[in-house]
C-alpha cells in the first residue's frame, strides 16, 4: 500500500497468521505511517503472505518466514507478537534487546506472576518480566504506554468491560464488590484453531456459553477492576459464542453503593467518553450492536439505571480482533511512536 | 397426514400465518392425534395453506380464512388463538363458549389486571376471565391445567426461566430475592413483523441487546417465580437478539440465601428433570445450547455453583417457537384431551 | 427410542461419527422397525454416544467402538458404511460375507473401474465388486436394490441431478448433449474435515466456487445421465458452498433437441413426481429451496422453459445429509427389508 | 469526516436511506475529497441522519430531507439519485438544469425505449434523455463518463458479467451468441424491503433460486455484452439470494466459437485486469469469494477452460453494494470531477 510521507514505524508480526496476526498484517498494511518488514509464520513459511491470504494490502513479494527468523529481524522499530498464550517465552528476551515489543497474547498482562499458576495453568517463567510490563489500555494507561519498552496488550473480554468500567469508577459512583458480567463473543474469539464445534456447519443457528467459571479473563479482569474501584473487585463472568464472525457484546451488572439514577449516569459517561478518540456512549435509547464497530477501533457502550431493581447495566460492544486485540495494538504503537493515536485505525463500520 | 387410529382431537387455529401460528400448523399437521379443522389469517384469506407454506403437513384442500369466521367454527375440541398481544379480545368470549381455549399471547398470563397497565401499557378489558385462566406451563401446574377451560400459554423468556428455577426452588434451596436473567433469543421471537432491523441483511452477524429495563415478560416471570420461591422476587432482565432463527439461551444468576455447593444443586435437578419429559440436565461439563433444542418442546439446563464469588449459574435452552410457544400449547392440549403427554412433541433436534 | 412392534432390522454403522454417520445415528435411532447395535468411530473409540452428541437418540448405553471391532458384528441386517471414500476396502470383504451393506461412500458408484482412476485419482482395489452394486438411487432402480447384496448409495450432487432429469429424459423429450450444471451446497458437504476455510468464522458471510473443473462427482452423473438419454452425456459442472448447514440447489441447463414448451415439461414433471413418495414438484410459479427440504428426504424440483433463448432449466433441491446420503441410504434399507419405503423418513422441514 | 486540502465535490444524495443510499453515505463521508451537502428520505424527514443511522460518518447536524426540497438544493456538484427503478423521473429535469446526475436506478440504462416496456413493465416518460445518459461502467466508457451530464450507473448483476466478459470480448477470442449466467447475490441485492421472505428468520439457511426467466437485468446485459462481442448476444440468466449480507458471484458459461486454451484465456484476462484499478485476476487455481470484495469497489475474477467439454467459465465477484452501486457511483464521480479514480474507495476487505 501507498505510504505517506514522514516518519515509518518498521514493524515485524511474530505469529501472522492466525486472526490477530492476520489483523495486525490488515491494518499496518494500510496504515500511512508504518511498514510490516517481516511476519512470521510457520504453517505458511516459505509462501508469500498474498498467496495465502490473497486480499492482504501487502507486497506480493513479502513472505512468510518462521517464527525463529523473524524474532532476527534487524531495524525493526516494534515487534508485535501474536502467539496463543505461553509461546512467546522463547523470543521473548532476544527481542526486548533489539527493540520495543507489544504482545497480544496473555504472557504479560498480570503483575501477579501467582496469577498464572491460578488462572492459565502454567508457572511463569519470566516473572521479572511482569514487572516491566505495560498493561496496555490506552484509555487508562496512556503515559505508560508511551515509554514502555514491553506493552501487554489486553484482552479483548476486559477491554469491552473495563472501557465500559472506566466512567463509572473514575467518576466515584461507588459499587458493592461484585460485578456480574454476562459476555458473548463472536467466533473468531475462539482463534483459527480448528475444532468440530468451531465449523460453519456446527456453528450455524448454534449459540451457548462455555467454560461457565474460572475462565481465564477472570484474574486479568479483577486485576483492572480492582485499580479503578480501588478495592478487591469479585468478577462473576459467563463468556458465550454468537453466531458471527466479529464482535463483542458484554452485559456488566453492577450494584452500586449508593444513590445513583440514569441522568448522573450517563453525565459521568459523556464526559469520558468525549475525552477518548475511542470511546463512544451511544444516544439515549439506542443500543450498542457488534456490527456497529465490527472492523474498528471503538469502544461502543451505553448506560442504564434499572429503577425496579436498583442495579447499574452497562451494554459494551467491541471488535474483538480490532479494539481487542490488533487494533489496541496499533493504537499502543502510535502512541509509543509519537503518531497520532487514531492513526491507521477506523471508527466507522462497513454497514449493513 | 396420515393419522392414527383412535382419539382425534379437531383444532382451530386463530392466527396462522404469524410464525407461532405456522409452527402449530407444523405440530398438529404432523400430530397422530390431532386434525386441523380450521386456521385463520387476514393476510391470506383465501389462499391454501399449501400455496403459502408448501411446506405445510397439511390437505392440499385447507384454505386461511378471516379471523371472524374461524371464530364461528363449529365443531372445535379446542381453539388455539396465537393472535399479538392485545388482538385476541374481541372473539375470546365466543371462543370459550363453544369449546376450550389455549392463548398464546400474553393476554391472560397475569393474574393481576393491574399488571396490563404497566406492562404491557393497556388497560385489560376482561378481568373476570384472568381469574378462570390456568397458567399453562405443565411442569408447574398439569393438574390445573388438564380441566382448564382457558390456558394461558407461558411466554417464550419465562418458559426458559421458569423451568430452570422449578427445581431450586422446589428442592428448598433459599435464593435471594434479586434475580438477574441475561437472555439471548432468536429471531423468530421478534415475530413475522416487518422492520428492518429484522431484515437478514442487518441481523446477519449482529448481536445486541434491547429493552433493557422494562421488557413486558418481567411481570409474568416475576409472579411465577415469586409462587415458587413464596415471596416477592425482583427480576433484573435484558433480552438480545441472537443471529439465529430459534431458540433461546437464559443465563441465570441467583445469590443462594443459604450453604449451597455443586453436588446439592445438581442432584436437585438431577431429581426434579428425571420425572418431566421435556426437561433435561445436560451431563457435567456439557452446555445447553440452542441447536440441541430447536424444533424440540425440550428444556435443556446446566446448574453451576462460581464459589468464587458465591453464586449459582443456570443455562437454560428452549426453542422459542416449541417449548416457548406451539409446542407447549400442543402439550396441554395434550395434556386437557388425555392423550400422552408428549404426542406429536419430539425431543430429537436435526442436527448438524 | 421407542420401537414400534413388528419386525425390527438391526443396523451397524461403521463411520459413524462424520456427518453422514450422525445422520445415520438420528435417522435410524427415530426410526420404528431399526435398530442400531453397533456404531463406530476410531475418534471416539470407547465413549458413550449420547456423551459425544447429546442429542443422539439413542440408549446412554450405546457406545462407539472401532471400526474393526465394528466390522465383526454378529447379527446385523444390514451393514452401513460411512466413510471417506477409499477407507471402505479393508473392511467390505469381510461385511459381504455377514450380511448385506449400503455404502454411502463413491467407492462402488462407478461400474467402470477406470472411472476412479480418472475422477478419484486411485486404482480400484475390487473391481470385480463393482459389477455387483447397485447404484441405489431407488427412484431409477427399485426393483434392483430390492435384492442388492450391496448397494452404492449415490452422491449428494448426482442425486440432486438424476432425480431432476428423471421426468426429462423418461418422457422422451430429447436433449443436447452437453448439459450445464451449476450446483450449490451446504458446508456439511464438506464433511466434518477440519480446514480453515470450513470454520464459522471464514465461512459466515462467504460464497464461493470450487473445483471448477473434473470435479470427482461428473463421472457419476455421466454414467447415470447417459443411461437415462440413452447417450453419452457431457456434464459441465461448477460446485459452490452456500453459508448454510445443509441443502443441495442445483440449477440445471439443458437445450432440447427439438421443440418443447412448459406445459409439455411440466406435464412430464407432474406425472413422474405423482409416483413417487420422495420427487415433488413445486407449484407454478413457487421456487424449490434448501430449507423446505432440510432434514428431509425429498427431491423438490421446478422446471422452467426459458423461451427467449430456448433452454430448459430445472432446478432442484435436496438436503445432502438427508436424500443426499443416509435418508437415502435408509430408503434403500426399507426397501431391501421389506418395509414401506418411507418409514422412519421426513417430508416436512422445521420451518421457519 | 476530516476532509483533505484541495478540492471538494459538493454532493446531494436523493433516496439515502435505502441501501445503495446508505452506502454512498459511508463512502462519500470517508472520502478526501467529497462532501455531503443535502440527503434525502421521504421516510425519516427532520431526522439526523447520525440518529438514524449511529454509525454514519457524517456531522450530527446533517438531517434528513425531503425529495422536493432536495432537488432543489443549490451549490451542488453531482446530484445521486439513489431511487428504486421508475421514481427519479419527477426530479431529473430539474436536478440537470443545476447540475451533473448519476442515477443509480436502471432509469437510464437502455439506449432504447422500447426495453423499458419489455424489461420494467413501464413506458419511458423521458425517451429523449436516454440518447444523453452515458452507461456508466469505468472500465468500458471512461471517457464518455467523464464529460457526461448524466450517467447512467450499471446495473449490480450486470456489473459483475460485464467486467468478467470485457477481457474477452476485448482480446478477439470469438463466443458462440448464447451465454449462460447463473448469479448469486447476498440479501441486500433486494433491498431495504420489507417483505416476509427477507425477514432474518426465513432468509437464514435458506438458499434458493428466482425469477427464473426475463429477470429484468437481462435487456442491460444483452445491450452491452452486444456491444462488446459486435453481435446480438442471448443471455440465460438465472439470479439466486445467497444468506449473506453482500456480494454477488456469478458463473459465466461460455461457448468459444474457435480454439482457445487456458493460458490464452488467461494471458487475456492478465492484460486487460492489470490496466484497471479496480479489475483483479485470481492467481491461478485461487477462487473468487464474496468475502474478498465486501466493502471494496472491486471486480475480482477468475477464468478457467473446461476441456472435458469446451466452455469457458469465469467466476466473477463484487460488493453489489460497492462496485454494483455506490462505489461505482463514486468511481464515476471521481472520473467526472477530475479525481484520482480509485479516491475514497478501498480495495481491501475486512476479513475474517
Amino acid at each position: 500500500m501507498k505510504k505517506s510521507a514522514g516518519k515509518t514505524v518498521k514493524c515485524a508480526i511474530l505469529g501472522a497468521s492466525g486472526y490477530s496476526g492476520m489483523e495486525l498484517v490488515r491494518i499496518l498494511g494500510l496504515h500511512p505511517h508504518a511498514e510490516i518488514i517481516a511476519a512470521s509464520s510457520n504453517t505458511y513459511e516459505g509462501r508469500a503472505i498474498a498467496d495465502v491470504f490473497p486480499w492482504a494490502p501487502v507486497s506480493p513479494k513479502l513472505k512468510f518466514i518462521a517464527h525463529d527468523k523473524a524474532a532476527q529481524t534487524r531495524g525493526a522499530d516494534v515487534f508485535f507478537t501474536a502467539f496463543p498464550h505461553g509461546k512467546c517465552f522463547p523470543h521473548i528476551a532476544k527481542l526486548l534487546k533489539k527493540s520495543r515489543v507489544i504482545d497480544i497474547s496473555a504472557d504479560f498482562r498480570l503483575r501477579d506472576a501467582a496469577g498464572y499458576d491460578m488462572w492459565y495453568g502454567y508457572t511463569h517463567p519470566l516473572p521479572a518480566l511482569l514487572k516491566k510490563a505495560v498493561y496496555g489500555l490506552p484509555e487508562l494507561r496512556r503515559d505508560a504506554v508511551r515509554g514502555a519498552a514491553l506493552v501487554a496488550n489486553p484482552g479483548c473480554y476486559p477491554t469491552s468491560v473495563l472501557l465500559a468500567l472506566l466512567p463509572l469508577a473514575e467518576s466515584g459512583i461507588a459499587a458493592e464488590s461484585r460485578i456480574i458480567i454476562d459476555a458473548k463473543s463472536g467466533y473468531s474469539g475462539a482463534g483459527r484453531s480448528l475444532k468440530p464445534h468451531l465449523l460453519f456447519t456446527e456453528a450455524a443457528g448454534e449459540f451457548t456459553a462455555y467454560k461457565p467459571t474460572r475462565h481465564s479473563h477472570i484474574g486479568e479482569m479483577q486485576q483492572e477492576a480492582g485499580g479503578l474501584f480501588g478495592k478487591e473487585i469479585k468478577i462473576c463472568f459467563t463468556p458465550h459464542l454468537i453466531p458471527a464472525p466479529r464482535g463483542i457484546l458484554s452485559a456488566i451488572y453492577v450494584q452500586p453503593a449508593g444513590d445513583v439514577d440514569e441522568k448522573k449516569l450517563r453525565a459521568a459517561y459523556e464526559k469520558r467518553c468525549a475525552a477518548e478518540p475511542f470511546m463512544k456512549l451511544a444516544a439515549p435509547g439506542q443500543m450498542p450492536s457488534i456490527k456497529q464497530v465490527a472492523g474498528t477501533n471503538l469502544g461502543l457502550m451505553n448506560v442504564f439505571y434499572d429503577a425496579d431493581n436498583g442495579m447499574i447495566k452497562i451494554i459494551s460492544a467491541i471488535d474483538n480482533l480490532v479494539k481487542g486485540a490488533a487494533g489496541q495494538a496499533v493504537q499502543n504503537m502510535n502512541i509509543m511512536s509519537g503518531l497520532p493515536e487514531g492513526e491507521g485505525l477506523s471508527t466507522t463500520p462497513v454497514i449493513p
